[in-house]
């Protein structure tokens, strides 16, 4: 059973997402990030890798695509809150979308 | 330069679509649809399908995605509303979907 992260675990690992852009959903423990490429191809392609990863590991996004832009929340339906599948998940999303995004 | 769909191209074309699903958005002129999966799998292989007919025709969808869940939106920019742009894809994400959705 994945379990939420600790307090611990959040003050070590939530200051590093927040810099790199990712946001606290209101009224949930989850965390967003908009990414915006060039143009819907770009956009797409990330979406493509994301999607073949989450469903390798079995855990999957929740987005929202329009054009070059992607917005995309990490939460751990299983424990309704972040876990560690989530921090696996945003630093993929970070390393693809690196190439692209600022 | 595209246009919007005139008052009798509505009326021929909107009630089949709603009939099929799609319902009129509030607020602008737009149709959506949510389309619901087995799984993420059928779900994200709908999405590549529309991906690829959108970026070949250069006519992209706003869309939401949650593990099994698709909710597309069709509207056109250049129009600001409906236009036969629209009908096409909306067409083409009807077919598409006809074998995984009742």
């Amino acid at each position: 059973m994945v379990q939420k992260l600790t307090q611990e675990e959040r003050d070590r690992h939530l200051p590093a997402l927040l810099q790199a852009g990712w946001q606290l959903v209101d009224g949930r423990d989850a965390v967003k990030r908009t990414f915006v490429f060039k143009d819907f191809n770009e956009a797409f392609g990330f979406m493509a890798r994301i999607a073949l990863r989450a469903d390798k590991v079995d855990h999957h996004p929740e987005w929202f695509n329009v054009y070059n832009r992607v917005e995309i929340t990490w939460s751990t339906h299983d424990c309704q809150g972040l876990s560690q599948r989530d921090l696996d998940m945003i630093q993929f999303c970070n390393q693809v979308a690196a190439p692209y995004t600022p």
